[in-house]
């Protein structure tokens, strides 16, 4: 970039120079606050910069704070979803304009690296999974987005904003790295092992895809509740330590076709191997700490049982625009999956509800701003 | 095998020599009667005699009847569907056994040969397509089912007699070669051309994949009205010609993502491609009488336009068994295809109804016997 | 873009402005000429500008110049494949750098656009096949290419010119258009329908998949010569017009598993179709000129003989990858496909060459310029 | 069946009444003798005698003798791979004929169960692997096969016996469980753990589908060497525990495509898994013999790098055919594998060879009878 350039990307980011706006901001394990921080500017011809209408919190939100991801650093600004107004672009952006309402993706793309032209978006060189964890993030009243034309999308009009910042994370999550991975169809037999935000959004996108029977596995018998809404059609507490055995109960023997891991446990991940039917598929989601050891006779035994195990996410652009369309036509309820609602003043007690799970808390709208404020 | 067995085995295949029993007879182009005929009896070792309870009509008998396919001679009984209980089994059947309830397959399968063994059932060397067509079929008292292992499937305890002999036929064909050779995903686009029985099987399928919009295209008004019932989202009376023209409208001019001909004219044939995307898959059920001339400069283009076409049929098992699991987990109601009932002796007024399409018929039910009937 | 960016790229387009150079210009049917055009400028961020080094003569330059593409006007510079160094980049460019030795695909993609993301980039709202057709061309000494992050590959260090031009179309498209949508799989026989050049890119890169019989038909005795050499089994000249019924001989009547069409007319097409076992697939690569009236009735008898057809052809990035591996690793020899040089001043002389398939022509290799000229 | 072919059935199963011959007996852990044992003799209607020409040893028949595999019992025939002529068939086998060549298939299969409709024939309800291990094998003069019309595959005429005992086993074994699942792509950089004569069965076989890179990891340079001449393009000894350091740096850091573990202990398991780059494909093919504790956490970090993982084996038909038509072809030299030769006399002297690992052996032929002499 020449001195002519640099100039004219330092003048468009004087716009909002000097001004300041509200962030939950991290500050080592178990410390966070609800301060002031300056507005983020633009900073490369792919940034554009979103004024945050609704952001919420997911649970990798928690473990940070628990300071399980030292990559996190004091200062950082929280948060990977959300819906807001694009309030100024990059001259390198073409698909997105000042004005536009978008859908952040917690997922940044550059599109050109030979990851993205893989179609493997999550290992993006320049993105990946960067806001709110290397990057300051959308729990924010503004955010700056890098790669902006392979990181956001455009929120369809009439659309829901509390319905489609699901859009942002946990929805795409369960469906592809959940449901698509697990290669779930028609009259297939499904096991959901955790039943919190992530598995209940598994269960609602695999029924995309028709199968016959899922059943729930959770240790939580009100989340077990909201599972059997949600279509659950068996519901297997855990809390006995015999889930895998219920399970081969139900299924005569036979075992399930796709079991999804929805936690990150070591007994979740063995439970969802011990129940697998010769050749079916387990696909794990769940964020394991530390080290995982797996007792793998059954699954190794070579001769006798066979099956596949997948953590495949790309993070694609199809699933999304796939999970847009069903959304537009009304094909599912997004909305099921929001229990609480805040102002964005009230984000600490948000994290405090959701933290502790208190209430049947599934998922929480932080609602930030009006789309139609001024800037 | 002992010589008792062998014995016992003789011994049966004697039991109902010489006796009579009622069947649909095809006596060349336009004829057709209900009479006597005599009883099958076992020929070879994969045979079995299974006695009806349960048949259906087909748009095919009607263009056998018409005289379209020459194979069909003179004295030939007809149908390929039906539910019944098995009354008899040669040596080499292990898999059913003597009283056991049966769906009957309209693809008879040896499960050994070359076909087979790649999983086209429907290409058996020794099967295929044969009842009611080269081999004395379904609509009658009695039928011999040849290989019998690789044709039959057990009927599922508390199954619904009416609704599942829609598995012989219809909806297996729907579901293969519409919606799996179309491959329907969840968010597509999807145009069914031809609300008849086996384009509304298509449209039951085709929602276990979750498409965002199904355009069902007939020239029929009640048609379109009971495919609104069955999921359709848009109806398009294709009368005043300019069906392919509504569809692009409605896409917004990018066409959709799966176009399914269900009807067999070159008209129908030519509106399936042309409402197709670039990259869309168009899948071919009907059953074209004669030659067919496509315009192929929108397909062809080479540079422009790129769409696939298909139209395989391998009559696979695994389809069938997720049928089964859907039907059995309430995840389909197949009495909607059935729209009257008969008892045997009325066929004659069946076949009049559903060749004249009167009475919003789509499919009959032919009642036989009851399943807890004496031999 | 605002006043101060126009200037900025004004500045650097000035940097070879009132430049000349030469390049071979389309004036109509009929006629061209080797002449002196100015030198192209970037014009838009996503630009670079590319000197090339080497560029070659597709049979679709023929195409055009018979005015078949009616969508070429009068002075447009021709050709869609090269290799070059990359003299100057746009400031939204980051993957390409001045000075980089490139490899430009006959397919432009902003990898932005809703096709783009879908892996379609053939289709690609910006790009698509522009070059040498509604955009000034390669065979030329400079050529602007727009999105160059999606239209470049690095030139792979210790590679060969001549070898790796065939990887700007013809290798690709014979590869993907031809052997991906085939579906050829080891064991598989494989016909293969005209054997040019994309004819033999395709029996080049089939035999990546191992299929154990690849047929060769073509009229001319010599190419069918070079066909045995590039690795076919059984070569059958169809001049006498039963070139399908050779093939079933040869498959003792059970027709090919995969058939390629290479030519684009009717009765190849049809030829195709016709040696195409049940369940085969046929992969269309010809480019059609008007309208094709395909006789079906082997084709869409529906119950009798079931067959696949396909012409998606989405330009990926991932085939490029793949053939790039194997040509680094010494897996194909891509200078088999070329026959003859000429020097850029010649180029007159290798279209006339090249359009009368004298001397056993299949491509050209036009020499525009040393690798390591000054600029 | 009539009571005449009923009665020649009973008289066809005493023929060889009373008959004895030699063949390789085990008698419990490190015990096996070649003696005297009754012929077979047909027991069901499936079943079918085969007089064994050539047979072969197989690793799986080492862990047997040592005792790993308690299901194998005193006095079983070992043995599940062979070549041989149809010397009895029961009223139940359509598809071979007495003085049928064949190659018998290490799986049994019905066809008929519910895992064979699905394909998966490994897993046969009334077969799977079963010779020299539940049931008496075929390291004998006469061997009963069930299920034949499953389990038997026509000897091309014109082909080598000692290459196509190796489509017994060792080759759709490491074909399918290796190179299939392992899903193994034009351009691939492929690692293959273990340079025995399975993983050399995957070196042979992941050449259908030209990769670009295979790397063969191994503690013997002999074996090592072998490799090379079959087509490794990178030699790496784990001598000094760092073979997965040294797979990352071939690299660059990127990792293989796909890994192959081919021995089946925890160290090669995971360093099949270190080297696989994010979305890679792990193939498990090795008999781990009790539990495998797999430290996963580059496997399950969920965020950071995704693998597959997969050991299916479902003992497909197709392979076979694939591979039967690479053979006939000569697109692959199977004799390549065999570096020994003894008549069956001598086969205790081939145990001690191939147990010892001497001389460089990889598969042995043991030639039991010739196949043009008289019953």
């Amino acid at each position: 970039m020449t001195t002519v350039e640099l100039e004219l990307a330092t003048t468009k980011a004087t716009l909002g120079a000097g001004a300041r706006m509200k962030a939950l901001v991290y500050h080592g394990p178990g410390k966070y606050a609800w301060e002031d921080k300056p507005r983020p500017a633009i900073q490369d011809p792919g940034d554009a910069i979103v004024r945050i209408t609704t952001t919420t919190i997911c649970g990798t939100d928690l473990h940070i704070l628990k300071g399980d991801l030292p990559a996190v650093t004091d200062g950082r600004i929280l948060g990977h979803e959300g819906i807001g107004v694009v309030e100024q672009v990059g001259t390198g952006v073409s698909e997105f304009h000042v004005g536009d309402k978008v859908i952040i993706s917690c997922v940044t793309a550059c599109l050109k690296c030979d990851f993205c032209k893989r179609g493997m978006y999550s290992h993006c060189r320049h993105g990946g999974w960067i806001l709110g964890y290397t990057l300051d993030g959308t729990q924010a009243e503004y955010v700056r987005i890098p790669q902006a034309d392979g990181s956001l999308y455009a929120f369809p009009s009439g659309g829901d904003e509390e319905a489609l910042v699901m859009l942002s994370d946990i929805l795409p999550t369960g469906f592809e790295c959940g449901v698509l991975n697990g290669k779930v169809k028609p009259g297939d037999t499904v096991a959901i092992v955790g039943a919190g935000p992530v598995g209940l959004a598994v269960l609602l996108t695999a029924q995309f895809y028709s199968p016959a029977a899922i059943f729930m596995i959770d240790l939580d018998d009100k989340r077990l509740a909201v599972a059997k809404q949600f279509g659950a059609t068996n519901l297997i507490n855990s809390a006995d330590g015999h889930a895998a055995h219920h399970v081969m109960e139900l299924t005569e023997g036979a075992g399930v076709d796709v079991a999804i891991e929805a936690l990150g446990r070591q007994e979740t991940f063995e439970n969802a191997l011990r129940v697998l039917r010769p050749g079916g598929t387990l696909s794990s989601l769940g964020v394991y700490s530390g080290k995982l050891a797996i007792p793998l006779e059954s699954f190794a035994a070579g001769l006798g049982d066979h099956k596949i195990v997948t953590t495949l996410c790309p993070g694609g652009k199809e699933r999304m625009r796939r999970l847009m369309e069903l959304v537009l036509h009304h094909r599912i309820d997004l909305t099921s999956l929001l229990t609480h609602r805040f102002t964005f003043d009230k984000i600490i007690e948000a994290y405090e509800l959701f933290s502790k799970q208190r209430d049947g808390v599934l998922k929480v709208a932080i609602k930030v701003a009006q789309s139609n404020d001024k800037m």
